[in-house]
């Protein structure tokens, strides 16, 4: 569990893009951003005053988040001092580089001697169960998509925040480094060995309130052949009582996947459908959720209408309408 | 690779089925099972000779293998003695038990002295690559299962045996510690890291003679809410030309699992299809490979008749019968 609020690094970010963690932070817990960190050079803002190790402290932060991807796969000389200031401030550091915080003698030293944190978000520290399969109490919603990236965790996260408007119980439960570093708690899913998958979901996911919803943050797609097993374990282990499906209508091949096509929105319905019916008999697919960044408004209203007439189920781009007919489609 | 031929170390086994793992070396591998070491209390025999480490390397022996469950999860002072016995005449070691060799301080000590490998087929040792999904040369036939520890891993190893026979060209590809055990290479796939699993079946049954025939050990099952993630991506890494479909009839439960029922035969060659489809559009399933070890002969050869009837595809019981049927059953 990471300790908020953060003071978020945006280093030498050389575009808005590399400091998009950054970005998830301030976009989805904005009472968790406390300040901002840029080095010379860097061409990220979000709009958080520019504040010191120190004056972040002073402000109240408790943790330093890395917000930004470093550059050539090395934590560099000038980040190292800043971040060795940051923990002799009294800040912990987390991080979802590949490179790991732990693996830098200095960072592990400085840490030690301040008596700070490390959390490297890509590694398991949990030692996961095997799943039992054994149904919980409380509901949860999963979305599912036709490929990789395509907008399961803003999805979730959409919904989350609305039901949070609305005073209804609902988490995000992250499953990747984004949405951990987001939330500061999670399963970094992909790095957990292959046996305690699911149970890490069912850890992730446990018994809560009948009237408490779950928002499982997506991963991979059941038809992507590079990460299907990840996918179909985030089902077993998630028992959803509700499935989104998640699509982006202007994809030519599944992600890295040259070869591949996408599913159907219908091939995605029944497969998931069939997989989620393994360990939930009640499932239902309640709405579906489109990506539809590349079209234009008129295009995308097309598409979202003509999508929701096929398949029968409320149909909506949560970035430009909400999420909130996704809530309204979920079963009390 | 662990160098064969084998000394079989059997230790103080209570019973025959501690053993499991040499009788699996002693039936499918047996030339590479060159001798057998017994504790005093041993109550498992492989009907090989008994050697010392010394006896066994004049015998030609390059490795011993732990071919016994320790008891209590613990590497007994007996054992290591013997174990370090085995370095220093010069044998290697394998093991398949959780507690990892390498992590005896004793053993890796003796290991460097003698200038010998510690081979823990627990852990994998390779950085498999994520998957790339591209069609491989050759053929790939997969046995997957209602359950999971249905057999499997028999069928696997049975088919190949008698293809060899038949002087066809066919690997076993092992996918769990008792089937890397057995051939002495393989993918410890319960081990690997989530968003390798797939590739590391890519790099299992790589490119090969269009007329060879990769027999990949199955693990799990698609609907065993513990291991399906496992199984699927055994399905998209190994993209299988032949599907076996592998059930016990007298089962009760899913393994582990006491409130899950088993699939159907029907539901099972369904979803196979389905998810095989996504990474081979010609996949088949071609047989029916039956454990029923639980049933009378007369009852056995009932069950696989109207079994074959019913589903219309060549079912067998492989160890009563062969895998011949199964073999003539492969697409050419």
């Amino acid at each position: 569990m990471i300790t908020p609020p953060y003071l978020l690094f945006l280093g030498d970010a050389p575009d808005p893009l590399a400091a998009k963690v950054a970005q998830g932070i301030r976009d989805w817990n904005p009472e968790a951003a406390r300040g901002q960190l840029r080095l010379p050079g860097c061409r990220a803002d979000m709009g958080l005053p520019d504040l010191t190790p120190a004056e972040a402290v002073a402000a109240g932060a408790k943790t330093l988040v890395i917000g930004v991807a470093n550059r050539g796969g090395t934590i560099s000389a000038a980040w190292k001092s800043v971040l060795v200031e940051a923990l002799a401030a009294g800040l912990d550091l987390a991080s979802g580089l590949h490179n790991l915080l732990r693996d830098e003698p200095e960072l592990v030293a400085a840490a030690e001697r301040h008596g700070r944190a490390l959390h490297d978000v890509r590694v398991p520290t949990v030692a996961y169960p095997i799943a039992n399969g054994k149904p919980r109490t409380g509901k949860r919603c999963l979305a599912i998509g036709t490929d990789c990236s395509i907008g399961k965790m803003y999805t979730a996260l959409a919904m989350a925040r609305d039901m949070a408007a609305r005073n209804m119980k609902a988490s995000f439960r992250a499953t990747g480094q984004t949405g951990i570093l987001i939330t500061g708690d999670g399963v970094p899913l992909d790095a957990v060995v292959a046996d305690f998958m699911a149970g890490a979901i069912e850890h992730l996911t446990p018994d809560n309130d009948p009237d408490h919803w779950d928002l499982i943050e997506g991963q991979g797609s059941l038809f992507h052949a590079s990460y299907s097993g990840v996918t179909l374990a985030l089902i077993h282990g998630g028992q959803p009582d509700a499935l989104i499906l998640c699509h982006e209508p202007t994809r030519r091949h599944m992600r890295g996947l040259p070869d591949y096509k996408l599913p159907s929105l219908e091939a995605l319905r029944d497969l998931g459908l069939t997989m989620a019916r393994v360990v939930n008999a009640g499932v239902a697919v309640v709405g579906i959720s489109v990506n539809t960044a590349a079209l234009h408004e008129e295009a995308a209203l097309e598409y979202l209408a003509a999508t929701e007439a096929r398949m029968g189920l409320p149909t909506v781009d949560p970035f430009r309408q909400g999420a909130g007919r996704l809530i309204d489609a979920l079963p009390v």
